[in-house]
Order: structure tokens, then sequence, then C-alpha cells
């Protein structure tokens, strides 16, 4: 029996636990995309699956696709949402790739296929990954041990949407629809993969913000941190200072006698800290997720927060006195992220929420989805050295296996990706925007006629796919017309191919 | 446990074993690509290790790439052929994709390899597919209950030939060398599907006579017979009539007291048939396995064969006078198949041998390579139709798992390949020799620019894979340039991506 670790903290929790404190205490947390959502003040998703109009269904689904064992052909029910109403026989299907979490979650955040449904005439379906959600092989004990988790990982979801699709357009007597997948952030990983390995189930993807370029040493370690820190510099040279000179600060408590109590008040913790490091990661959570949703416009995604809230931060920071310390507008900055909506009067420091279910994605990192990260002296971050054999240590603790960190390319590739798929492979669109710090994994440039990135410099963390709103700027509507436009010409060159 | 069957008889022989007489009486040999070949006349592979021109390796490979449960890293021991004679660094590298036995006989019949390295400075490297030859996971025990033998299958197989390309070019520090990748038959399917899934490793595959379309309806289910008997019908309507005649006369027996002792003695059994249908069984295999070798010189790849041997049996039935039986008749050609050495004073009719370790074949067909055929009544054999229940039944019988039919064209397609793959994929070359039935489930048209069919009328099974020699007609010699012309144009355009 594992323990599972509450998911805020998730990898960054045990590097705290276990290694020497000096390293622990420059150690970033992993932001997994679309993981590690600190969530506490959203709603649970049982309102969501209220409020989107989708039909719930159940796929029996088999459990490993690659072993011909007894217990390979152990049937589990695979959640997908489906909504039918703009949709007519022989017209597309568009379906949405599940990442980490319920499905109700990502299906409430890429309203981008609700708004451009009725154009195309599609069905939509949303289908959940497997052991997240509600779709879980062994019910509650799905992640008791490795034999019981063994079977989550990208190449089993993959082929559980090949199964799923082929059976759904079998059922509706729709076997020549065209499909296309959509998906973002890690789904949006699987939809580009979707369409390199199954090209006879789907004729294109729309990968949004889709770090696929974020494994091995394919681009710096020190990317991501890099592009967290470019957002809050281009906006405020100073903001960047005051929260790089911000940790040096935060570290002097733990020297102190009652530091931690002062801190504990200064943070206004509910609970108490229970130590310096909680503080820094509750900070350094702020920042890296307010960049990744630097939205355009007041969104809901991870938290709620007003548009473009790095400039928001940033103008916090900048407008106290020269007088405070830097660590107090740190946190004034972080404030922004927790309690924009001026809910809350204390904050739980110590561990976030995990209420879209997104625990699975820690199995992952520890098994396939390794990413190595770093911090360079030129982040506004504690410089931090990728240490792989103690990241491989803890994943053998924790889950007794160890990770293949190679696996990823080996299987997908990635290595100088532009010139394999320049020869190879048609039809996926890499959307990324600058803002995000998980576009320095992604494609940023066009590969071939129709492997193609659309890059704008003001988008966040799959921008795209959210709801179009009357604020949206020229950009965004722009990137999502041009996105509409391809893939109107790839169904159109497949009905002009069906008919011939 | 699990009892293995002898290989010749694999399916088949549960087929006569459980199913009522009257269907068993009808119920065609499966003659899977490349496996169930009665070699009995062969040399052991323990002769061809001696005189083929490689070094043997052996790498430690993971046994289950797509689960992660402690047992899934379990290490085993891939046996890889070796030629770098003609190598320098840098250079391009040939990998044949091993398929369903010894690796080393299949080097001793891809002697194309070893006649084009020195053009290519080319490296030649012939894997072994897992569960094959020496490569066996549990080693003895490999094959002794689904647990065991569970992980072997195609997508496995791929997976290792990535993780082990990577790795020997990691070891060799020649990261930049283009792979090319080479198979036959079920080889060649691997090859082709290899180039699919994986072209970050493989910049192009030569697919010799892969029926990757024999899946699900895809073609015909009598393709497979229909063209065996065209290849007789095609030398001579009267030896045609004459086998297809034969069947009759052979069931005759069955109702006859000394029926069976006096088809012992007229057939030269050694020890005696064990039943009638053990005689039509070897007659049927002398005839299909004939025809997918109908070499236009003479070879020794299952047995040794004169060139064009179905026109020698044709000339043998056609020579025999009119007032001989058509069973005696299709006995005295069959008797060319087994017997060309004139070294056989009497037949084992009622088993072959395995000299080159095909059996696990079977279990691959009782999983994922399920390929329905059928006899229609225009085809020289019996008439027979496909039972998939039946067959199911048998497969759960004998290994304790169901098929899944479905899966091969859901993993790597093939319905509408040349729609999906107009518009997807490039460098694949499916060459074809329309002598072998197996050429009626590959790909004999153009689908793009770089995925072409080479078909020759006068092929047969992977000739173009066999050394040249100096008898090789025009046609054979005109293939072979086309193949190497195509190769050199991918490893052009390869290294002239490479210095842009």
């Amino acid at each position: 029996m594992m323990t599972m670790i509450p998911l805020f903290l998730s990898l960054l929790s045990l590097l705290l636990v276990t290694l020497p404190a000096t390293l622990a205490s420059h150690s970033p947390p992993i932001f997994f995309p679309g993981a590690t959502y600190p969530s506490s003040s959203l709603k649970q998703d049982d309102t969501l699956k209220k409020n989107i109009p989708f039909k719930t269904q159940f796929f029996p689904q088999i459990l490993d696709h690659f072993t011909y064992h007894p217990k390979s052909y152990i049937i589990f029910y695979q959640k997908y949402l489906i909504n039918s109403q703009f949709w007519h026989h022989g017209a597309p299907i568009f379906v949405y790739t599940g990442n980490e979490g319920n499905i109700e979650w990502f299906a409430a955040n890429t309203g981008f296929l609700l708004d451009i449904a009725p154009k195309f005439r599609a069905l939509l379906v949303f289908i959940e990954h497997r052991y997240y959600g509600e779709s879980l092989p062994f019910g509650k004990d799905s992640y008791n041990s490795a034999e019981m988790v063994g079977y989550l990982n990208s190449q089993q979801a993959l082929a559980d949407y090949a199964v799923l699709i082929r059976s759904l357009k079998q059922n509706l007597s729709s076997e020549a629809s065209p499909v296309v997948v959509f998906g973002g952030s890690y789904g949006g990983m699987l939809a580009a993969w979707f369409r390199l390995k199954y090209p006879h189930v789907a004729i294109g993807a729309l990968a949004s913000s889709a770090p696929i370029l974020h494994f091995d040493d394919i681009i710096p370690q020190t990317s991501f941190y890099d592009a967290v820190s470019q957002d809050f510099k281009s906006v405020s040279l100073n903001c960047y200072q005051v929260i790089k000179g911000s940790w040096a600060e935060l570290a002097a408590f733990s020297s102190q006698g009652q530091g931690l109590a002062e801190l504990s008040k200064n943070f206004k913790s509910c609970k108490g800290l229970p130590s310096v490091d909680a503080a820094q990661n509750w900070l350094w959570a702020a920042f890296v997720y307010t960049a990744m949703v630097n939205y355009p416009t007041e969104a809901n995604f991870m938290m709620h927060l007003p548009a473009y809230p790095v400039k928001e931060m940033c103008k916090i920071i900048d407008a106290l006195p020269p007088g405070e310390t830097k660590l107090s507008k740190a946190f004034a900055a972080a404030s922004l992220y927790y309690n924009y909506s001026q809910t809350e009067k204390c904050f739980n420091i110590e561990h976030g929420s995990d209420a879209h279910g997104l625990h699975g994605w820690d199995w992952q990192a520890c098994t396939e989805m390794v990413m190595p990260m770093s911090c360079s002296s030129e982040s506004m971050f504690t410089p931090y050295s990728y240490n792989y054999s103690a990241f491989a240590e803890e994943c053998m603790k924790m889950y007794g296996v160890t990770p293949r960190p190679h696996w990823i390319t080996t299987e997908f590739g990635g290595k100088q990706i532009e010139k394999i798929l320049k020869r190879f492979g048609s039809n996926i669109i890499f959307s990324n925007g600058m803002q995000d710090p998980w576009s320095r994994g992604g494609v940023l440039k066009n590969i071939s006629a129709s492997i193609v990135a659309l890059v704008t410099e003001e988008g966040a963390h799959h921008v795209d796919f959210r709801f179009a709103t009357k604020d949206d700027p020229n950009w965004l509507v722009e990137q999502r017309r041009q996105e509409v436009d391809i893939i109107q010409s790839w169904i159109d060159e497949y009905y002009c191919d069906l008919r011939s």
C-alpha cells in the first residue's frame, strides 16, 4: 500500500522530506502541465457536471492494450462526455483527448469547442483519461500499488482513445465522419501524439500549449523558470527584482528563534506554517501559475483572477512603499493569486486541495513524464540544479518503480522534430502563448505546410481553448480564426478525398 | 502449463481435434507469413550461425514497455547480429526487423542486405524478435503460461527495436547515422509499421511481402487460397483441375475399412498416417508453400526446390498418364516439395519440424494476428468458411486468452490505407511478387510520391531479399535496382536535411 501525498505538494513534498535541507530549500516545486494546480477556492467538479451541456457516458475499456495476460482483459468503465446538439450524421467528430483530471473540468474550460461546433455541425466528445476522474480501473484502490496503477501512462491512454473512437463511430453508423482531436497542456501532447500514432483514426490535431519537447535534453532545463521570470521582468524590472530578492529574506526566517511563528503571522497562515519551505513553495506556485494563466481577460481556470494578472501582481509590488520588505511585497502579490475574490480570511499554506483529481500525475511524472527542470541564476527564483538520481530515488521510495527518462523521446520522438516531421506526417496545429512558461517546450515554428505553429506573444496556457468573450483582444480572435480555417481545410480535403 | 503443439500443425491441429469432423475435414491449415514452415529437411540454424558473416550480440531489453509494474522492468537478453565490415562512422545503418523465428535464418535468407551494404557503406543489424530464437524473456519457460508469453506481440517488438537502435547508435557515437529498416513477410509488416510509428528512429522502410491488409474485412477472406490456385491454374488448367479433384478421392479413403492403411502406403508414410486429414494437410501445405516460394531460381528457403517449382509440380501432374488417379498425381507433385533432393525414403506426414523456432506465431495468431481466411469454390482447395467463434474458442482452450480481432487495424490502420497514407507519412517501399499468395494482403499500388509499391508479376515471397544470383531474371534485377535507388534517395535527402 502506498500513501498518497497531497497533490499540491506532490514531488516537492518528498524532496522536502528526504533531501538535505540545503538542497531541499533550493529545490523548485515541479509544475506539471495542468497538474499540481492549487484549487482550494474552486468549486468541486460536481457543480461543473450540472453546468456543462454534455451527456455522460461510460465505455467498457480494456485494461492493457499491449499485453495478453488474463488480467490484461479486465474491463473498466471509461467516462466520456458527449454533445450532439449540432451534429448531423456524417459530419465531423471533435474529440478532446482528456488529460490528468476530471473530464468535466476540461470540458468546462474548453469552450472553444462549443463555440465552433455549430459551424462544423460537429459532434463533441470529451474522453476522460484512464486513472483520472471516475475512469478508475480498480475504483478507489486504483492507486494502491504499482500493480494497480502500473497501467497508467500515455500510450495506454492513446490506445483507449483509438478504441473508443472506433467503437463510437461504429455505434453511430458514421464511420466516414472525420475525427479531429483537440487537447490542451498534457492533453495537447496526447492530441499531437495521437495524430502521429493514429493517423487512420484522426485526420488532424489541434495541440494547444503542448510541451512535447520538455523531455531529455531537447530544450534547456532552465527554460521554464526563465520564462516565468521573463513574464514578470517584461512587465516591471522592479517587480522581478523584488521577487528575486525576497527568497533571501524568507530564508533568513529559518535561522531566527521565533522565525516560523512570525512568518506564519505575516503570511496569514490559518494553522501555522509547518516550515519556511512551505511559504516558499506557496509563493513560488503563485508566481508560476499566474504566469501560466496570464490571460487577457478575467478568468477562473485555476483560480479566479483578473485580466493580465502578472501585470496586476507587479502593480501591487510597484505600488508598495520602498520601506516595505521584499518578502512582504512578494506576499502581497501572491495574495492576488490566492485571494482575488477577497473571500479568504487566512491561507491554508501547508497544502493545496485536489478538486479536479489530478494526483495521478505524480505517478506519471515518476515513470514516463520525466521533465528535467532547473533554475538559472538569471531567473527570479533561487538557483537549483536538476538532480536526476535524487528524483529517481524518491520515485522508487514513493511508488517502487524507477523512471524511464528517455522513454518518451524514444516512443514519440522530439529530438530534431523539425527535420523529422518536415518529411513525415501532416495536419497538426501547435498553438502556444509565449506568456505561458510551458511554451518553451512547445513547437514554436512551422515544420511543414500542414504541421504549423501558431504563436502569440501575449497568449498564455491554452488561452485559445477558452470560451470567446467580448473582451478578447484581436490577436486571440485572429488566432482562433486561423485555427478554424485550418481545421476547415483539413475537413474539406478529407471529404474531397472521400468522394474521389 | 500449456502443451505446445507441433508447429506445422499449429492452429490446424486444434481444429481437427475439437471441431465436428465435417467441419474439421474442410478446414484449411492456416499459413502465416513465414510461420508454420515445414522444414524437416533443412539444416538446423546452428549450422547457419557458423556460415553467416555476423557477430552475435545481446542487448538488455525491458520486458514491458507499456506498463510500470515491478515485473515490467524485468530485463531479458535480446539477440542481434551485426556486420560492420563495410561501415564507416556516420554512414547508414540497415536494420532487419526480425520476425517469427531464429534471426540467423532470416539473416541467411536476406542476402540482399549483404549485397547492397558495400555500396551504402552500411552497418547491418539483424534484430531477433522477442520470444523467438534465443531472445526468450523467461528462457525455456517463456511459453509456459499466458502470464509468461503475454508480452509477445508486435507493439512490444517494435518498441524493442526502437530502444535497441537508439542505444546502439549512442554506443557507436553515430547518432546522426540514418537508419533504414528492412523486413520480409511478418518482418515486413513490422518494418512498415516501424516507419509509421517511429519515424524519428528510421528514415524509411523496405517492407517485402508484408500482408498488412490481411486483417478484418479489408481484403476478401478467399484471397489467399484463390491466389495459390491462380498460380497453378495459370501454369496448367489440367494441373489445377487435378489438384481440385484430388480432395474427393482423398476423402473417399475415410469411409473405407482399410482406407487409412492403404493411404499410408500410397503416401509413403514412415509411421503410418494418423488420419486422412493429416494427408490432406500435408498436400495442402506443399501446394501453398510452393506457391509462396515460386522463385525463378533454385533455392533453399523453406525446402530445397528447383526454379519455378509450381511449373515443375504441374509438369509432373501433366506428364502422368490419364489412368492415374488425381490423388496419386497430387501426391507425386507434393513429393517434389518434400523430396526434391531425393533423399527421403519415406515421409513424416503426421507432423512437421520447427527447426527455426517459429511456434510462437501460434500465440500471436491467437491474440493479435487474426487473419480471416476461407476457401472459395473457385479455389483448388475444398470450400471452407471462416468461423471466428470456433477459432476464438480454440484459442481460449489453448492459451486461456481470447483474440482481439480488430486490434491490429485499430493500432496500425489498414482500412482505406491509400486515402490515409496519401496525406500522411513517407518513405516506405512495399514490394510484392504476385506469385506469392500473401501479396493479396499487401499494398499493391503507389500511395504517394514516397510510399510506393513495387509489384512483380513473377515474383514470390520476398524474393527481392534473396542473394543476387547470375540466373536472376531481368525483372528481379530491375526490382532490386529500383529499391536501391529509392533508398539512396532517402539517404541523400536525409544528409541534405542534416547539413541544412
